[in-house]
């Protein structure tokens, strides 16, 4: 295990010494790191998430519940919403006979790579066989596969849409609450 | 923290001093409840839950897994189940440079309000701006936003049906088992 | 408890008395197994997955952040990918005057029986009333209802399609990576 002196692992989270933690790096209660997980620095890995074997870079925020086992590699700078699933089996049966996790954890092949600065909204499953691309977002609910491009939204029902998501609007969104009086909260 | 005496707080749960908890209040093994947490009477925070600065009212029922920041406001009664997550940010990327936590966590302003006696089905995403008024229910698998009008029921996909939630068949709902030996369960 | 001693409970895991546990069964840290749920042989019980109830067969693998009450029936060689739930109450509100627990709990009644072989993909939710025949496979983010027939896949949005899974290509889906250098990643 090679966990760098500031990174901070909670007392009541799961991890052996199999795995990589950069500096600055904090690893909340009841999470789950195990199995050669590669995180860089100033990662943030939530409670109840469970990490067996992904790679990620630097500045990543992986959300509470998050679920990722092998064969994926995250760039840096990634926002991984709650209770997101990166899948690396696209016939979830108990029969693994054709699943080759040596090549996943080897880091020779790869079933999703996700790019730097993507964000991924909350509750989405990744398939096998994605890329999303720089800046990209995927939107809450969704289930992602093929390539996303470079800062584009892929949103749920498998259809990517053409608007840039540099071009988003990035502000709070609140409950408007001017009406809520007049139809009787 | 102000915990009343009456609440339960599992030996394995994540609590914190700035919580406040009501009379009969439960919280089970594996959650986590921190950051301003308001739990009102006889409310029950179930396993894996992530609580960190949502305002519930009495009787609530927070099923496991799920996840919620700042900014939500939740009535009496209100049902949400397993996995829901509720959203603060729009657009979830690690640069948070527009994101005004101190609105949310003052009670200035909400991002998503729940209003007495609603249902939140599994595995829903509550967008931020979202505002579910008295009965209405949020079918499982959703990804909700907008104005979910009193009594009815919201279903993924986005739109909002007609059928009114009080109008339901309150039914148990059991697998039909009449034919399973002719066609050899 | 009947728990057979080539059983592994791991010390962070919550058990109580009542449960059963098959030769060979692994429970992992922070899950959750109480109140009459029966394990056959060799099933695997991922972090943070929270069962309460459901009867399964042997070789069943339960992933990371499951979510099952009572009145679940599952065959043999069953695999429940990360975060999937399953529901019996096809209205989620806090009122369960109309909820017959002792029917599901003496399995006088099951409100979802999963036949040998099934896959569920990710995130999937089954809502009560559902049975699912063998060697289906209900994709990613699903959620299901109704019957869905013996070797087919139910995808999303409600339809189940002709396609057979025994045709399936089961093989790995790799992130191509041949175009990668080209397109600047």
């Amino acid at each position: 295990m090679t966990v760098h002196e500031s990174a901070y692992v909670d007392r009541d989270a799961r991890v052996d010494d199999t795995i990589t933690v950069g500096e600055g790096t904090k690893i909340w209660q009841f999470a789950t790191v195990l199995q050669g997980t590669v995180l860089g620095k100033d990662c943030n890995v939530g409670a109840c998430a469970v990490l067996t074997g992904a790679v990620f870079g630097d500045r990543c925020k992986i959300s509470s519940g998050v679920v990722m086992g092998p064969g994926f590699q995250i760039g840096n700078d990634v926002f991984i919403g709650p209770n997101v699933v990166l899948a690396n089996d696209l016939y979830p049966f108990t029969d693994k006979s054709y699943f080759d996790e040596e090549a996943l954890r080897s880091g020779e092949k790869w079933c999703v790579i996700i790019e730097d600065g993507v964000g991924i909204g909350a509750n989405t499953v990744i398939l096998p066989g994605t890329r999303v691309r720089r800046g990209a977002l995927v939107a809450a609910g969704s289930v992602c596969s093929g390539v996303v491009a470079e800062n584009r939204i892929y949103r749920r029902s498998g259809t990517a849409t053409i608007r840039e998501s540099a071009a988003l609007e990035k502000r709070m969104r609140y409950v408007r609450t001017d009406y809520s009086t007049a139809e009787g909260s």
